[in-house]
């Protein structure tokens, strides 16, 4: 398979590539390194990317900025950043793929557990990973061609401790190659609609 | 209690009034019409409403608007009416009101089941659900002074049938007076960061 990797040069981005890359063909994008580069915040750049990358048979995004703060600090331009880059930059993905795509492949998003298992800081994250969810539920019923369309929810991950950790009192951290393997479950199995939450559970 | 109702004229906003008035003092807002107005989409025309109602003990949003489509046809400008109106119209209502809402005070805002149980023109709507179950329960862990937030997740009432009865086919709609149970729950009782499913309950 020729699979589109966003946010290659990542944590998870670099498992998922070490997972995928040794039974498929990866084409590695970066915001500003790797084969081709693109800014999920832009719509017109995701349409750019997909005139360069042509025909393809899955898309994986590990990438998606959101802001991290206060509540009372929050104010629209913040709660904008996420809804512009890690929703919608990750919607656009699937939004302007739909044309280049090859019949019978997959979308792979990323969220996270804060929707349901939320921090201080992460009402914004919240917010975004829980529009992630709702879309790929909708989505994946009106996928044309025999397309699907998955999310991968992980929990931290251990390499991410250094940065991540103190926001994450309490919660058990899981190496980021059993990430890797929800994207390869979704990108080389059959499934879709379906959120794979790696190392945590839904509490409700 | 002082509440502010905004969608007073929909079909939820008059069962909620209705259930809500006989103990409590009303303020009804609309987008044109009642004792005050607001345009959901403009975070400014919030910040005025406001100034309007002064301090307050709970407020309820019944209103919300979203763009129903076929899936081939979103583009991001039609994914941002939702998430400008219903989504952000919602997430401002709580982050402005912040500043006049009365210790102990609530919020209630509103969604619906199709991030759970979605149809084929929904998938805005099963976005922007998603998206405020994961906002209600990042902000309930972190509201100051006692306050609490929950969201209301209706299902089809039978008063909307005659508008949204095709797009339903299969669901066992409610009465609309079920529905305002849930805000009368949220607004009199103690919860705090749920989501009250009316008529539905999630499948996975």
């Amino acid at each position: 398979m020729k699979i589109i990797l966003v946010g290659a040069s990542g944590t998870i981005g670099k498992a998922v590539d070490k997972e995928l890359s040794a039974r498929h063909e990866i084409v590695r994008v970066n915001r500003t390194s790797g084969d081709l580069q693109v800014d999920l915040s832009d719509p017109k750049s995701i349409e750019r990317l997909y005139q360069e990358t042509g025909a393809f048979d899955a898309l994986v995004c590990t990438a998606g900025k959101v802001h991290f703060g206060a509540f009372d600090d929050f104010t629209p331009e913040k709660y904008a950043i996420g809804l512009d880059n890690k929703l919608m930059g990750q919607v656009n993905l699937v939004t302007f793929g739909l044309k280049h795509i090859r019949g019978g492949g997959s979308f792979t998003l990323t969220s996270g557990l804060l929707n349901d298992d939320p921090i201080r800081e992460g009402v914004s994250a919240a917010m975004v990973n829980g529009g992630l969810e709702g879309f790929v539920h909708g989505a994946a019923i009106v996928m044309p061609r025999g397309l699907r369309i998955n999310l991968v929810s992980p929990t931290v991950v251990e390499e991410s401790l250094p940065v991540f950790g103190p926001f994450f009192r309490g919660v058990k951290p899981v190496p980021v190659s059993d990430a890797a393997l929800g994207y390869a479950k979704s990108v080389e199995g059959a499934q879709t609609g379906r959120v794979y939450r790696i190392g945590w559970s839904r509490d409700q």
